[in-house]
């Protein structure tokens, strides 16, 4: 096959958007963003100087890659909905498996970029992992290719590892940025304002990334410090929600260690 | 009070070797280092060109400070037993109220740094929020102009205040460390290397600093997305623990939405 240069966007949220900025810059033409909301194709068309549509038999034909980025419960019913064969055609998404495409195509794949991405925070896509599968060993090279161009981390994962990196993902961010929350509301309740714990954050994911996080666990459960653990647990009875978490994640700090 | 020059440090653990370098670095007088065990006073002694002892009675009478850094459960008994009177006594907890000292004592209060420390690697003590807390206000401008000549980040937080701090920390923190703990297991099991989620820790940080982190909690339990939900937990049902936190931290995260 030959080099990736023509690109379809079909989608226009974060990853469309943020992936469409990174190709752009790196010089492949652009040449349609479609959308079910012609405004969301419009708005991200302009961006890229591109062209919005909102039909999908519109999509034209004589691209080399269709890149899918919408939300994985619609990835198949979009693909079957274009006008086109024999096309390259790949997905975006961390939980669906490279085979939802092999029913009904020849060639296809998937590129997940592995970050949190938003519409308008401009990001810096040379950092961020992309994660690279292929149907066969041409596309695969030529996906690589086109990683190379926009990243520097560039990997060949296979679905399954793909769906458990992304539930590690959700742990490693969401659920840490769910810790946050807590932590900030808490503070708020008390007057004090979250910043005061930047400098621990800081140093917190400094550790868990120069070692195995396993290892430099600390706190209260770690230790299996009783008078702590329960001294915290009373004063969090006035918020029962989070004296939950509190409880039942000590234990599984707890329990780790004893493994 | 006279300005605080000379100092006792009794312990010899993460705390207590951090705030005696950083003092010893300022030109405070480290006249002497207490720690039941021998071997750990004379370690932390040498650090700070200071004299080692490992009984409590003979503790000098003429320090200007004495500074207890010993777990929580041990401060009140070991200020019990120290052998002077009219002495400006402090601890360095963040779970132990500064009333501790009130029935034995006149003079005392808390230096609380609000990090994560380690014996063996030096910090960067001027970045760390010092959290100040004195029996009464001559005291308490004397810690803080001590806290000044260590940090740039001197705050005066009462007792109530800084048990919510500590809890506050745990969450984001502690319980941090372990999401990212509970990501590299699973990773390791499908043989990828951690690193990959280094990116997204790093934008994940950086977000919950700049906003509040509430306003940019993303994934799936945020957008309510069943089908993703329901695939992870399945995912991990070779992993039951891990299966139990995803499912409970991924309700509260849908659940603080709702509020």
């Amino acid at each position: 096959m030959k080099s990736i240069q023509k690109v379809v966007l079909i989608g226009s949220g974060n990853v469309a958007t943020q992936l469409g900025l990174a190709l752009d810059e790196k010089g492949f033409d652009i040449l349609q963003v479609y959308s079910q909301t012609h405004a969301h194709a419009n708005e991200l068309a302009k961006k890229l100087n591109s062209l919005p549509t909102n039909q999908i038999n519109k999509i034209r034909p004589d691209a080399d890659i269709y890149i899918i980025s919408v939300s994985d419960n619609a990835i198949s019913e979009v693909a079957k909905a274009l006008p086109h064969e024999n096309i390259f055609l790949v997905h975006t998404s961390g939980s669906t498996p490279m085979d939802i495409f092999k029913n009904n195509w020849e060639n296809y794949g998937v590129l997940y970029p592995l970050q949190t991405l938003s519409k308008s925070v401009k990001c810096n896509f040379s950092n961020i992992p992309l994660c690279i599968e292929a149907s066969d060993k041409d596309h695969l090279n030529e996906l690589i290719k086109l990683g190379k161009k926009i990243s520097s981390k560039v990997l060949h994962i296979n679905s399954e590892q793909r769906e458990y990196l992304h539930i590690a993902a959700v742990f490693a961010s969401n659920f840490t940025n769910h810790m946050y929350a807590i932590a900030s509301d808490i503070l708020e309740n008390k007057n004090i304002s979250f910043e005061i714990l930047h400098p621990l954050l800081d140093e917190t994911l400094r550790k868990a990334k120069r070692n195995n996080p396993v290892e430099v666990q600390t706190g209260p459960a770690m230790r299996g410090d009783k008078l702590i653990l329960d001294k915290h647990l009373e004063r969090l009875s006035s918020l029962p929600a989070y004296q939950k978490i509190y409880n039942f994640i000590s234990q599984s700090i707890y329990n780790a260690k004893k493994h």
